[in-house]
């Protein structure tokens, strides 16, 4: 281990902490950050004291408030979102139905703002959530307008299914993508689960570079996707145009 | 700056990173965290290689996706907010005013989520935003709720006024601390800002201890307060059933 950077030990401990461990003992830290546990304690220790980890009565650790307050300036997480927030919630009153935003990180969507009331049914995707491109509205929207080496690199690659009716054909894939940047919306259709249908529209910043990608995800069995596109489309507009973009 | 460890090191360059300050160069950072610019721009790399921070087109570096997503798992943040959400939205649709959830870190109160549509007016709070306990609802309601000794010290303290409106006296503050417990709700008029009104209620954990408060925060002059208490302390509620608590 002594190969390994000082900040790339730090960073391991943080990196111990997932979506299935939210929680762990110093033990688990250790064992999942590769360190021994003199060197887990003292990197533990020098976390909780600036905040970036707290420690709860049991001895149980959790990613701290401070970790939290410096992430929220991330342009892609909650700064992203603050812009967003209004018309994500426009879009709700406007559905009641899961209303999602995401970004591109390489080769996958990540869900970075998910708003569901009690009355919305379907599909439960998680902020943090992470998806292949390919299989979700958002990850089309966002594919069909990343750079074309990144298109051509991910229609070349092995095309994961999650259900029988995800695009695993490259040429379908593509001629999907086409229709995408004609119409300006992304439709999934039963490609992440059986039931659920998602539709999508391109968030554009300044430049008029796609950010980001809005969609909301229905029930497939009484999707109305007619009367859903016009409402994904006006919020993508809508927080493209808070973002700064004029259309033109 | 020998005297300093590794990990005291690495995370100054991530605490150079506030609300005012989202993106900054590689001089920025050095000079923000106390470090020669060659020990800064190997802790950026590091850094920068793993997602913590982002480099944007023009050399600026942000905070990243990857430490947003950790972030992200931290139980008063995200966490708590997405059980809190629905109750949240509620409240928005049931007032369309300015939505609140907060949690306390020490004397302060910092808001962990903030719901604010196009037609809501008021003040504008930001996520990651911090204010002395006395003066928001949130932070009022949390002191209420805090160890005794927390609030002895807490009133023995300076109290800072933001306006002529503002608790400084301490006997009186004990007494509005004492009648928050006693109705459940607390009420901070005028405290911020001249024009501003809050009014909010704890958020009780599985063991009953409170763990949050959510207000909504309106213009003073048409503020209606007995219309207000019952929403904002059924969000509460909700969100403490939400959260596993049961009233008994």
């Amino acid at each position: 281990m002594t190969d390994r950077s000082a900040p790339d030990r730090l960073l391991s401990v943080l990196a111990a902490f997932d979506h299935a461990h939210p929680a762990l003992t110093l033990t688990d830290i250790s064992r999942r950050a590769g360190l021994t546990l003199t060197t887990a304690h003292r990197l533990v220790t020098a976390l909780t004291g600036w905040g970036a980890l707290e420690r709860d009565a049991s001895g149980v650790y959790h990613v701290g408030l401070r970790l939290w307050e410096i992430a929220a300036l991330a342009p892609r997480g909650l700064a992203l979102r603050q812009a967003a927030l209004p018309y994500l919630e426009d879009l709700y009153e406007a559905t009641h139905e899961n209303v999602q935003l995401a970004v591109r990180d390489g080769s996958e969507v990540v869900y970075t703002e998910w708003l569901s009331g009690h009355s919305a049914v379907g599909v439960h995707i998680r902020v943090g959530a992470r998806w292949p491109l390919h299989v979700t509205g958002v990850g089309l929207a966002l594919l069909a307008h990343s750079p074309p080496d990144v298109q051509a690199a991910y229609c070349e690659a092995p095309l994961e299914a999650c259900t029988d009716h995800t695009l695993t054909d490259p040429q379908r894939l593509r001629r999907v993508l086409a229709e995408v940047r004609r119409t300006g919306v992304a439709v999934s259709s039963r490609q992440v689960t059986d039931d659920a249908l998602s539709v999508a529209a391109p968030v554009r910043g300044p430049d008029g570079a796609v950010v980001a990608a809005v969609s909301v995800v229905v029930p497939y069995a009484d999707a109305r996707v007619p009367v859903l596109v016009p409402a994904v489309r006006l919020a993508a507009r809508g927080i493209s145009r808070a973002l700064g973009w004029q259309p033109g």
